[in-house]
């Protein structure tokens, strides 16, 4: 398995949220910076840092108080269908999320790019084995989501760590779906530096479309 | 594979960092706070977020300013050995960290509580399956460092995902070392939620050990 190396931009639908620079979007990414910043600071000073928490939880306050009820946000926020704005891996409303942005391409496939900093390191300088298969699992989905096969619900995922996968370089990660049969769907991707595959993932979905649509 | 269903802290050794009610990791827990807290806000106005982006780029621009070079950080944070404080899923000093803690039992197992909830999101109201990958992988590994075995790094990772693993309730997440043979290490984990498993996890690591100290 290769890295095409095509730039996804240039040649695909952007499928996954586009972050606004404004509103909640931009807040989520200024949280990014703050949790990266504090694992780069190191050696400040614990009242410095109480300091610093001071502000954050007066921040979490004023955003709790303002909150809706859960149950009445969860609605809310799976009513819009579509792309989501909120999970771990692309939202631009979830400062967890590197973010990621997925493009759709014409030959069915999807990719992206995105370098990783401190916040994601498993090994010394490198990414954490665990954050590529978050990243993989995702992008695995919005291969299913974007082809013309079936959809479905992960049932096997396996990982295949080629090589150690550096921070601070452009990653490319790509996927595609690549066979189904009956209620089997397979879609397999990677997740490569400089042209070299890092991480290999194969996954076994199901489908659980019973509406018989298809 | 089941869940053992012991209280993990009542009957061993926690083997992931201790957290602080101070300093830098104080300031870690408020930016979690602010990191959910941003998700669970939903309707606030673009122009309140935007005064909340501009209160979180100040903080991360005072951190900024007063952090290390990154070469200089990356061997500072290596330098204490044993367990990290900045990883993904158990540091102290990571905010993207639920952070989980992982204690070592007698029969050379792993295990540990966690409740995660709308950064950790996949479907509607349930763990992202990648997410559950994630902290597999680190509990494997840390299974394997507790153990009398070899320690390794990650082969190849297989998930098989049972059934839905919900968020905001307690999981409990297992990890043993099964067996070593050669250079090959298999270990093998859950995530459980209410006493039935929702993720297994096999892991084969390979030894690197040259030292001959085996």
């Amino acid at each position: 398995m290769t890295d095409a190396g095509a730039e996804p931009a240039a040649v695909g639908e952007m499928i996954t949220a586009t972050p606004e620079n404004d509103g909640v979007d931009a807040a989520v990414s200024a949280a990014r910076r703050v949790i990266a910043a504090l694992l780069h600071a190191g050696g400040n000073s614990a009242a410095e840092m109480n300091g610093v928490a001071e502000r954050l939880d007066a921040i979490a306050e004023h955003l709790e108080d303002h909150a809706p009820d859960r149950d009445e946000r969860l609605v809310d926020m799976w009513a819009g269908g579509g792309v989501t704005r909120h999970d771990p891996v692309t939202g631009p409303e979830n400062a967890i999320a590197p973010p990621l942005h997925v493009y759709g391409l014409p030959d069915g496939s999807v990719a992206g790019k995105v370098t990783l900093g401190l916040p994601y390191q498993g090994p010394p300088g490198c990414v954490h084995g665990g954050v590529s298969a978050l990243i993989l699992d995702h992008v695995l989905g919005a291969a299913n989501a974007w082809g013309d096969g079936p959809t479905g619900v992960t049932g096997t995922l396996t990982l295949r760590y080629r090589r150690r996968t550096p921070l601070f370089e452009e990653l490319t990660v790509a996927a595609r779906q690549e066979s189904f049969s009956g209620r089997k769907i397979r879609t397999v991707g990677t997740i490569s530096a400089g042209g070299e595959v890092c991480v290999e993932a194969d996954g076994l979905f199901i489908d659980v479309d019973l509406s018989g649509s298809r």
